[in-house]
């Protein structure tokens, strides 16, 4: 990423003068695009990153650990190929891709030839990088599919990524759940998520091809402290934070595989959510489900948000101070043999239902479909989303107003450490 | 709204020192929802509004030539009560809602008690108002609907809302177009956008239901200059921005009727993109399409974006430097009587389009539903949005790669000129 290739930066506006400048500030008539061999990348090279530019390369891919940023856009793919030698294409394709995009500058250099197809479709020029991680992720299909070691692989696959059991409860749809490929797109533009996931969408064409996404959008205001949810709660309180946590719930150590070391495993559920019935409980109600008070975020009975959880607080009455079945017992360490998950979820907004409503003739909807496309990492799912989830889905209160919709778990490979590897590269020199 | 009315702010985080400052500080376990009944609401009386606050009250509704926000959420109902004095009392509601919501408020104040359901679901605690606007409008449906005077308003509905003509290519569908009434909820935070139009639902139960609703994204990136849509170009470079021609264009004035005197009407049209298909034409075929440059905006053959658009304008071949299919000169002002309308489009992304693909078994999607929720707003709908588009469905060389699959117009009545007064109301008093 250090060549002096021709590229264009996004994170500046390219008024006319900025373009001509480097030729000379003459302006041809109908030459604009001509001039745009002569662009140069303007980001900086060896100085400081813009504030606005989350590393690519390193130990762990982005959009892990990285500050939440505002705006999500998760894809699943099917791969389509049958060739590995394409797959690989590929991955180091995305990764090159991904590490310009993550930068501010256009998914390839611009040609500015009219008769060309541009290998970026523009519409994040002028936005910057806005804080854009891309991480990708491999499903267990990739591995096997079908009972089919579809790309030599099936050897490597960790014994972690293996498919979700079924939940209580589930209403998975096929067309929101699954994927052999997964890119998981933060940033603080949504255009410039949007703008990521296409152009890598676009490479993929004859390898791979998009089979579901979602969009969210996240509170990250830094005046609100720990954003609240669509239900209105303080949502990741609970999350781990210091490196050594981190290291012990979230990144694969020493049981690897080799190639998972430094890696994850993201687990992804579309969960709409009943705010409708749910606004219609009182604060009372609400609270109790989620056994946190609703404005200040502290457990019941305390007053601060991060006041410690003690599950065997009582109230006045001797009774506990947090339900059996509130949400916060259910899903706490001490109820899950230690099961810790780094949450990472946005809320989603699909619009209205469509379904035939009971009302008069002609009248349609009346349901919105909103919810969380809750997204959890964790080091070992079985231990971790698969653990927590499993007396959530039969015993939490909030479940009654809860539906998911869409499932995926993907392993989530180490970042790569520099320009000349790429994501993934070790499953498949493994 | 300047009643010491006990409320909640929600442009501060209410941490629990704000939260027990008008207590004396005496934190009582588990009593923190009981404290809600002495809060006091602390933005200011008289003063200047915060910067993030739009005014609600005035001559026109906001959202309309507000400066864009980051975030739009459109939502249409269907009104599902008989009594006229119920539908008054909805809309009475709204205003009262909306007047607070855009003030960084609760929808109502809160009682912190917990036996009682809240009036506001409490997503957007913390958020402020960022620049939160609201406007209302009025289908041609609830004036007339199958051949009905539903409320006795039939002789009131404006010559000028008349439901839109169909136009070649047109695939609508019924869930996304039409509409008793519509919101139409702009803000800079796309939670507080949802938490409003929300809210507004949540009163409308028994009396109206939310029939279809659409979010959507812009870019308003101060460097950015015009935002690029998601095709790339730039938009909304033609808009009429002064008073006169907002005056001209925008604003109903003496022709009436009376009731919307300084309303306006808006045209929404979901549009769908092929963006894949768009991606894959060459820079000179997407200039040649929209008529105007990628990089700079300027017209075919110009440098700046904002040079004029010289129709006649021949390159060096002597041909037409603008093609005659070309957006750009179709929509013209010169090429349609002088139509102008005031442009207000978001870009949508509802994840990818279910469909068998023509690939392997158990491959799904590959499409992404991608576009603008198209939104234009002007003072007569027959010399604005139909004559240009009527021109633009048959013509364009765009419209190959877009698909109108849902539409909406409505009469957005002028602004409650203060708190006493409700939006629509002059309609009802008519």
């Amino acid at each position: 990423m250090t060549d002096p290739e021709l590229s264009e930066d996004l994170s500046r506006p390219l008024t006319r003068r900025a373009f001509f400048g480097t030729v000379g500030g003459v302006a041809v008539g109908g030459a604009l695009a001509a001039t745009g061999v002569d662009l140069v990348q303007t980001s900086p090279a060896g100085g400081a990153a813009p504030p606005d530019v989350e590393a690519f390369f390193g130990v762990h891919q982005g959009g892990i650990v990285t500050a939440p940023q505002r705006y999500s856009y998760f894809a699943a793919f099917d791969v389509t190929t049958a060739a590995k030698g394409e797959l690989a294409d590929l991955l180091r394709h995305w990764s090159a891709i991904a590490s310009r995009l993550t930068q501010g500058l256009t998914a390839a250099p611009l040609s500015g030839d009219p008769e060309r197809t541009e290998p970026d479709s523009g519409e994040a020029l002028g936005l910057g990088a806005a804080r854009l991680t891309i991480n990708f992720g491999f499903g267990p299909t990739l591995f096997v599919k079908d009972g089919i070691d579809r790309y030599g692989l099936a050897r490597h696959q960790p014994y972690e990524l293996a498919e979700l059991p079924g939940f209580p409860g589930d209403a998975l749809v096929e067309s929101r759940s699954g994927g052999d490929l997964t890119v998981h797109a933060c940033a603080d533009d949504p255009q410039v998520g949007l703008h990521a996931v296409r152009q890598l969408a676009r490479v993929a064409d004859g390898v791979a091809s998009i089979r579901w996404s979602q969009s969210g959008f996240n509170e990250t205001t830094a005046t609100s402290g720990t954003p609240r949810n669509i239900v209105g709660f303080k949502d990741g309180t609970m999350n781990p934070r210091s490196p050594a946590e981190l290291d012990q719930f979230v990144w694969v150590g020493y049981e690897g595989p080799r190639w998972m070391t430094g890696g994850t495993y993201l687990v992804v559920r579309r969960i709409q959510i009943a705010l409708d019935q749910w606004d219609a409980q009182s604060l009372g109600t609400q609270e109790h489900t989620v056994g946190r008070h609703k404005i200040s975020g502290a457990p019941l009975g305390r007053s601060d948000e991060f006041d410690a959880l003690d599950l065997e607080a009582k109230d006045e009455h001797g009774h506990l101070a947090i339900p059996v079945n509130a949400h916060v017992r259910l899903a706490s360490p001490e109820q899950n043999w230690g099961a810790t998950i780094l949450r990472r979820s946005y809320a989603y907004d699909d619009g209205v239902e469509v379904s035939t409503a009971p009302g008069a003739p002609g009248q349609l909807g009346g349901t919105m479909d909103v919810g969380l496309l809750f997204a959890c990492y964790q080091r070992n799912p079985l231990l971790g989303f698969v653990a927590i989830f499993k007396k959530l889905a039969e015993r939490d209160a909030l479940r009654q107003f809860t539906t998911h919709t869409g499932s995926a778990i993907v392993a989530v490979p180490p970042a790569a450490a520099h320009p000349d590897e790429w994501v993934g590269q070790r499953l498949f020199a493994s």
